[in-house]
């Protein structure tokens, strides 16, 4: 099984090795042996998503890369970004599973609790999670989306405030919110979720991780999205 | 008073005389005199809207034309299709108000009836509308959305047809789904809220000449959206 | 065009210069110049409205006045209260737009926010305004109802001391009920937004002027509210 | 213990023995044998209510007759309309218990069943209806609201009529609506549910002798309305 | 009348004299005269219930003891816990009422105020309570749930030490969570109502009482769960 | 890992050889190849699941069953029914997941449509799986519950039989209550997916291998449930 990650985002200089991070990735994740996973981000966009309008941006780059995983064989696309972009859109265009880190990590949580929270980067960001979580028909299982007002592309400058600022809003989430779990709101955060679920005590979910395994499942299941809920667009000129 | 529409399709050849076409949204929309419309179309996208592809497709050029009439001075804008494509991400970019046909004309039906049904083109995109009417918190008072199984494109190929279609399934509406009052789910089918409305001698709201008259309002009311609630994109490199 | 304001209250003296004081309300609602707008007050029910006691001593002679306003010729009717009292009501006894402040304001603060709250007089009239967001449809956009306890009779008393009161509530819904957008929850605050926005630094809706704009459009676009949902009342012996 | 009964209507001749329809009413609803019951009805407003401004007309004279019901040494009011007009602001004006039909039955149908409709007189109240289900916080276990197309004072013209008519809309809602349990929606019903809960094999509720062994239980367990929610007028000069 | 009162839990020794207990019950509900109560307990259980998995544990012996009930000519039969353990269950098995403390005293608060909060003993039960108010239709009505951290067996070791909990848990349910009604949140709170009101000033709903009362009212009116709702278990072997 | 498959009914003769079966099962499931799954059923309860009745019976011994796995090792548990019986009780009891087939493939679901049906056995079990959903969080994305009134025990008497009317009740959901995607509402139906999937060309979900994939990501993510939501019950004594 071949699953195609793509990162919404202009990286202009990767932070690590990419073979290194994809096995990381895997193992985070706890892929079978024989499931490979391939990283590839977008060519037009912003460098990181922060809006609705970053979003919109790098949205028709990913379904271009949505296709193109579907033509070259992959068994399932993940988003790499907690705010699904493209996701929903990107399932018109193809029938192999398109998941959403947001989407995963919020359906996974429901199962493991009463109420959870997010805590994301900015501010900015979280009307977008809370409307993914309305549409998404888990609402009522959501206690807050918090944010430690770091923005992504300095998450990994000093890790040491990331993770601090992250257990101060997961606190409140926990003490004030009724939080009984919590999800890193940014797929930005992946590989934090264990420091965090140890320095509180509780169940943390890494999106990325969360996702990949979801999507690795659906594809074992047999299960991807209804093509009746996503239909093909119509045929007709598109200027790209 | 200018407001710019923003048409998020790529027009090939336009079916009206440009100045005619803006004179009679003008009067359909109940402007004030000195208010001045203007239309102008994306030139990199879709033909027309009719999946969340198209949005997707069409958005980024939306964000472009936003900017630029906030930049030339124009009071309001409003985004001619009643899938609201690129609304909450452009009013992260300006602070002139930026209105979707389709909130606008939901949130009005809102205040003249207990329930309302939106009758649009396409199957595919009743599940788009739906959401939408989660998100803009009015979703208790739809009482269905309905499709003709017309494109968007063929809307005024045969208009006794079209018109025809929109009865058939409004009329189901009203009877079946308990709706009081209709919408029309396209700004293509600009124009033809009348004719419906006589037919099935019902509230027809036409989406466009709705939104106009609602951006109107704002701008003569002082009022647009909350900056705190969309506020500016971080800075940042995007590659567009 | 002439719009009808119905005062729900039993006016003994009025603070202003009649004239003078439609002129002001007509430009904080930003009318067309060629709008008319008259005040009525009832001559039977309370000075002031803060229960639903005193909604149900003004009804019956606001069904009085609203029934005169469409034989007078008036386009449109706009009772002056938040709550909104014999709306819905009066709607079944003519075809004219009846316009309630509290359900316009709230609409229109829908579609320039996530999430707005109300700052009203007395705590006695929150259920009553949380009621009406309820049926309204748009309850889960209503961050909170906060009261600044004062009395309609004493707002302009001392208006320092009102809009201070205002202000106080209104930072607390905006910092911990996750307002973006404040709505002035009673017509006697009627001119006191813009301060409050300067104050605050966010936008604030003034009800009155918001839902004289809001019926002057429906006017315009030729829309009302759906006789199919406000019925005429059954022919029958009532004695009043 | 004696329960105030107030019929919100103007009843030019009442079609049976009064002490013989009080007797009949107490063995419908159980009461104990020394709970006394009194109707009263009030002397403005319309002869049935059918309509929100019937409503709107009847609700002053309530008021006197709840403050006179309490000022007499009644332990409870029962306001005798499906609706429930002035309930609420009765219970601003009083200490005794205030109970509406409507909010009585449906909530002990919700006890009874996971879905129950409700049957009424004229399509105008189905929203009326609906609104008060909403307000009253049981909306998700209402399956529908149906009506028969026959007026409150036609009721008992033809009873053969109006039992059919209630059985075959009764029948729709549990076949096809969902409905587990049926209220008679009009209290001018009262009598007919054992007929119909034979007709159709199924839990019928009568409101009317509902509410007053509602209103009955509440004053032997020493209950009533809370006065935080439903708190005194503010006193100040009112014209009645 | 008798109705059966089961006591989910096996008592090892019982705190009073049952006779005069059964008394003192009946006067705290207000019960006709002729109406008899029974308590009796289960012999397989818990000591008490303060978990699922202890409802779980109870629920067997609880179906037992309702079918005796009905089979022994009870008219009613209350579960004596306001986790309503077995109510679902048991209705499937007989056709007299089964009332559960927790559904009837939210039902009747329901109808006495805007919001109202439940104030139990441990932290592991208040999911248990907000998802029995969304099972029941309520939850919209509901402030908050509570807990003052005293086991069901310590409620009676040190009465002074409870109500002074119930009283500053009471206190934060009324000035934070807006509730204006409290529910004890355990039949072990049983006769601790009285004083817990005239602390703070407000309702507090006793909620044994409060089910006894609503059972009785069910029987006098004729009323009982629909059959269609809660038909009987399909006939099979059980090993039990 | 090891999985423990609890199935919570009496066996009296089992249909197939248990070896072959899990093999089966693990195919359909897509497991890894060294998950180990293992059936166990219970000693004492109801020989099928088809009422509240029946899971009252059979979860004190899921909970035995449950405490045992996680005693020998297993790394995680599935309750064998799509009513989830003991699911939430049994978290209190041990830290590996417990997983029901309900709630996972409602969860699954969700991720891959917009709305979904479940077609069950009895009509007896559709509130029941209602009840769930909404507890379950998901309630706003099930579009319906429908049965085939076949019992569990006569799934397989007649297979055809049993596709047959699947494919019925299954053709009116996506037809008329709007579904995309179906869930077989009965762990009894295991294997009949893609038959009715090719049927109806639709997505079908199989609850028990979708849980037990579901069950297996949570090990290898090492997430389970929040001992916060799902705290061990106190300390006392139980008779058992």
């Amino acid at each position: 099984m071949k699953i195609k990650i793509i990162t919404p985002i202009v990286i202009k200089s990767f932070r690590f090795d990419r073979e290194e991070y994809a096995r990381r990735i895997k193992r985070l994740s706890g892929l079978c042996e024989d499931t490979e996973v391939e990283f590839e981000s977008i060519k037009r966009g912003p460098t990181s998503i922060e809006s609705k309008y970053d979003e919109v941006l790098a949205c028709p780059d990913i379904m271009r890369l949505i296709k193109e995983a579907e033509e070259d064989g992959y068994d399932a696309v993940v988003v790499n970004c907690f705010g699904d972009p493209g996701v929903m859109a990107g399932r018109e265009l193809v029938k192999i599973p398109v998941v959403g880190p947001g989407e995963a990590s919020m359906l996974v949580a429901s199962s493991l609790c009463h109420k959870f929270s997010v805590v994301t980067v900015l501010k900015n960001v979280v009307p977008l999670i809370e409307e993914n979580a309305k549409i998404y028909g888990i609402y009522s299982k959501l206690a807050s989306v918090r944010s430690i007002d770091i923005p992504v592309l300095e998450l990994h400058a000093d890790e040491e405030r990331t993770v601090k600022a992250l257990a101060e809003e997961g606190r409140i989430a926990l003490e004030e919110d009724g939080a009984e779990l919590l999800i890193l709101g940014c797929t930005g955060m992946t590989g934090l979720a264990q420091r965090l679920s140890e320095l509180l005590d509780v169940i943390v979910i890494d999106p990325l991780p969360t996702a990949l395994k979801f999507a690795e499942s659906l594809v074992k299941l047999g299960l991807s999205h209804s093509k009746r809920g996503f239909p093909p667009p119509p045929k007709k000129e598109r200027i790209i």
